[in-house]
């Protein structure tokens, strides 16, 4: 495969055509000055990297149509899905932070979780996805991570979510082990990550009895979105 | 110990009173409403916390200044000695960012290197002290990175910095490790991060005959401070 220098993203795709939205394509046509036969690369977020050609007149619509489509690659997740369920924080900058580096890490799922001591109770859904699609085109991954709608923990706690481990992260002095000493290698892996108020005493023990492995992440305390991070590299390093 | 629920910052420390300077005396008598007799907490950065009582009238004064100074506890750094040498980033916030997490996750020395690749040279080390304070701070660690004034790769690498294992992480297609692979826990570690558009393949050879090992950083490709982050976790997580 030649070397991919830019990926674009859309979902519009039909037999072997795509369309770029109005966004992809004023970024396509001003900001990179292509000219209209050029080859593009673009994903669509769904371990897919597609080529097409910049159509011939194209370059002055605004949406641009490629042509030629054609499958350059398929990366299928070969490692064990990972998912993070975390509660949104009062600093939004923070929590887009950690939605930026959990999409270069490959976390499959990200679940905002409205715990007893959360702040801020809502995301903009819309906006965390262009965080992710931009993410993904800048690191040149062609997975883009699914980012359910808030739920409260309890809600959250009641799905039976299909991971084969489950981690709940927190700084309580209780009994708990490290997370690299915890992970199995090969298992898919969930981890639940508070607020900066920590989850409470009655929010650990639900997630225990829910097989939930009450776990510490080092011996420092952690930032939430510094918590999100560490575990989205440690499950990025360890799972095979 | 009694659970610190706040931690101040200062170095000015006597026989048995310390004086914090104005910024930190203003977060004390403003923000808090601190009354007069109360107990505070602070470190020098140096692994120590110490309390100390707010002296009768000492609010009204710009320079806020303890009395009946304690050591409450010493952390020696029990892990091996941690280093991490990364290019500056172009966007000044990703940098910081970079910084307080390296912060939070107990990196012991940060050394900003200019390579062939870094757009952006100089960094604001004033900046970047304050910054590694507050994050000390507010995760309640008593330990503050020490941040070296920028220097150029190849001066970099003149200098025999004492570390047991030593590592430069880079994109390029050729002969590398995993980083969770190449690393013994109780060795004391320095890594090498490049600029965006990663080490040259001059700077790389120049690394492997300094006896750096070639290293990649999982599957994906990561940002400078996104890269910067997962190595300071997993010496934080790995390393005993």
């Amino acid at each position: 495969m030649d070397l991919i220098k830019q990926l674009f993203y859309t979902k519009n795709i039909s037999k072997n055509t795509a369309t770029l939205d109005e966004e992809e394509s004023r970024h396509l046509t001003l900001s990179l000055r292509k000219k209209e036969t050029e080859m593009v690369h673009f994903t669509d977020g769904k371990g897919y990297i597609y080529s097409g050609k910049i159509g011939k007149n194209n370059l002055k619509n605004k949406t641009v149509v490629l042509e030629n489509v054609q499958i350059i690659e398929f990366k299928p997740h070969t490692k064990p899905q990972t998912g993070i369920a975390i509660s949104p924080i009062k600093n939004v900058d923070r929590f887009e932070w950690f939605i930026e580096k959990a999409t270069e890490l490959g976390v499959k799922h990200i679940y905002p979780i409205v715990c007893d001591r959360t702040e801020k109770t809502n995301i903009r859904l819309d906006r965390m996805e262009k965080i992710c699609i931009s993410a993904m085109k800048q690191c040149l991954n062609s997975w883009q991570p699914i980012i359910s709608a808030p739920q409260s923990f309890k809600e959250f706690l009641e799905i039976d979510h299909v991971f084969e481990q489950k981690i709940i992260a927190h700084c309580e002095e209780t009994s708990k082990t490290d997370l690299l000493e915890s992970l199995l290698p090969n298992k898919s892996t969930l981890v639940l990550i508070g607020p900066e108020g920590d989850f409470t005493g009655s929010e650990i023990n639900v997630a225990i009895k829910k097989n939930f492995m009450p776990t510490s992440l080092g011996d420092f305390r952690l930032r939430t979105e510094t918590a999100g991070v560490y575990c989205a590299t440690i499950m990025n390093a360890f799972l095979k």
